[in-house]
């Protein structure tokens, strides 16, 4: 295995020295920011994130922020999701396509007012896309990337941990929905979200002084609960079926080959750039469709590139995420399948680095 | 040092198994794609970079095909530097500024044709700006990103190593000019271009088809030239003051604060979507500006953050790009200083994690 290079262009984040203290043992990177993969082992942090609460510095989450009387039109411009009815205070997942209909991302819209809202990101420089629409199109809207950093507090014991820093009612926070906190007399938005199936929190932590000192508040208040620093893990991700843009799709796919049709409107998003091409696929259907895959066998290598999907000889689709999964005692996978093998219970063939293995499509996810 | 974590989203290149059989060290990512940093170590590869000649992994430099009647008025939107002399078969450093004049990308242009040009680009989603600008200003012109990967060779043996594979006529292509060679019956664009001070150039291979023959091939054809694997050297460049966006300038900076002013023709680049706001600042002159830094004592740490620079006790700049030059004997680095300490030989002080070091600002970097 390879060590990262370390550069300033693969930027730090206000929790950096946090994670080195806890001993992370790898990275990615992501939006040009350091993001860890591993702590203990990408196994034993799989354990650990079902069973207590882990932090994660998932400062690469970046934001762009919309402020101007075009931000509403704008950000309708970016998604075919219908925005009409989202209020202040509540968070969307958005596909964001361009007039093809290609993703361009998949992040998560926070209106924090009717002219001010915060995209948190995947991994593209979604922030260069937007200046253009904005420059090109002439809106009245100021774009630009703040100075936010996300902090995830996910697992089982992640309303135990936070209710003790900042009080019971976090607990009321209902799913995407956020509140306005305090820390140390900073204003912290609290969203009842992130990257993993087993429930937490995003912090979105504004500027970098705030970064330690909360961090080392968490820890403290988590030391019985078995508070430790964690990451999105592989394992989770793919046993809930969370999509990672770059890695299970790209601008090669509509929302609607990944799965994401109900987050579509495209009859009444008007004004979203590729509604056009978006209502020819909605009408069709798309001729290929994300897929949990179960991949049997001895655990695969890590998937580092495309892994060609067969049936009788033909190629009908790929794998782009999987791992081993102890808790299923099965690999996990995640693909692109073609209609004509993208039903439930279809026998199929990987071909993985270590050889071809056979595999079954499933339409469900595990969790 | 921690390990970096392998996914899809990391893309891979055609030149991937030929890179990790010559035992790749390290990598960063770039553009969303693998770079490797180090083959025997950081120091070994520089000194063979400098005395024989490489084969570099550079498919990351990735590039922004523009095609169509609108080409040459688009690419003129983009960047300050005056375009209407470029002639086909010549290639050009182009600083890419938004609408405030911040730098988003510092590519090279490659013209084509008159309607057909490619960006090879430095480390940022520059597609996404210009697919923005093409749909908001209604642009009669394709945009996309081909499958092209180069390779560079680089070092004093390089014009050796190229002319026994494609003949003497390489000798002959001149700097930041390109010619268009075959390789196995397919057409195959050599620059002479390339990111170090000891010569060289890049070939731009179309599909991933050509990649392990031409590696394996140009391996055979230089075993006598010591040829052997290599990517750019964070010495070498840092000597040669060849800037790397995302650590010595970011789109905060202007192409003035860069140093890159002579590429900057703001009064007859009619078009520039920047040029408004470069008038300003090319008539006024920017109050800060990239310098070369020699730091003295013992080698630094890896830089990677910003490092601030002092006098008498007053912040005036930032190394953001270091490593200690074993020809100069000496830390060479690369910052940002105030117009009240860059003139030459002016005396500061960076903080570095290790501590305050004495260093001395420089006009000329070393090589």
């Amino acid at each position: 295995m390879a060590q990262i290079s370390l550069s300033r262009r693969l930027r730090r984040t206000p929790f950096s020295d946090g994670v080195e203290a806890a001993g992370v043992n790898g990275y990615t990177v992501y939006n040009h920011m350091l993001l860890p993969t591993v702590f203990e082992s990408v196994e034993a942090d799989y354990h650990h994130l079902k069973r207590h609460v882990q932090v994660w510095d998932v400062s690469c989450e970046r934001q762009v922020e919309l402020r101007g009387p075009d931000a509403a039109r704008l950000i309708q411009m970016l998604t075919p999701r219908d925005l009409r009815g989202m209020m202040p205070g509540q968070c969307f997942y958005v596909p964001i396509v361009d007039e093809t209909g290609g993703m361009l991302n998949d992040p998560v819209a926070v209106k924090l007012a009717e002219d001010r809202w915060w995209i948190s990101i995947a991994d593209s420089d979604l922030l260069f896309w937007i200046k253009g629409i904005v420059n090109g199109w002439r809106l009245d809207v100021l774009v630009d990337e703040p100075d936010v950093s996300p902090l995830a507090i996910q697992g089982p014991k992640a309303d135990d941990l936070l209710a003790r820093v900042f009080g019971d009612s976090v607990r009321d926070i209902k799913f995407f929905r956020f509140g306005v906190y305090q820390f140390q007399g900073k204003d912290l938005v609290i969203a009842r979200s992130g990257y993993s199936k087993q429930g937490g929190f995003e912090l979105y932590v504004e500027g970098s002084e705030l970064g330690m000192p909360l961090w080392r508040k968490l820890f403290e208040a988590g030391e019985d609960l078995n508070v430790r620093a964690g990451c999105p893990n592989l394992i989770e991700r793919i046993e809930g079926g969370l999509l990672s843009y770059g890695n299970d799709m790209t601008d090669d796919n509509t929302p609607h080959e990944c799965g994401l049709g109900r987050f579509c409107n495209t009859h009444t998003a008007i004004g979203c750039i590729g509604r056009d091409a978006l209502l020819r696929v909605a009408k069709e259907g798309p001729v290929q469709q994300i897929r949990a895959l179960a991949i049997e066998g001895a655990p695969v290598p890590p998937c580092d590139r495309v892994w060609p999907v067969y049936a009788n000889g033909k190629r009908v689709g790929k794998v782009t995420s999987a791992a081993w999964s102890p808790d299923f005692n099965t690999n996990v996978a995640i693909g692109m399948i073609r209609v004509t093998h993208w039903d439930d219970d279809t026998k199929v063939e990987v071909q993985t680095p270590d050889g071809t293995r056979a595999a079954v499509v499933r339409e469900k996810f595990w969790i």
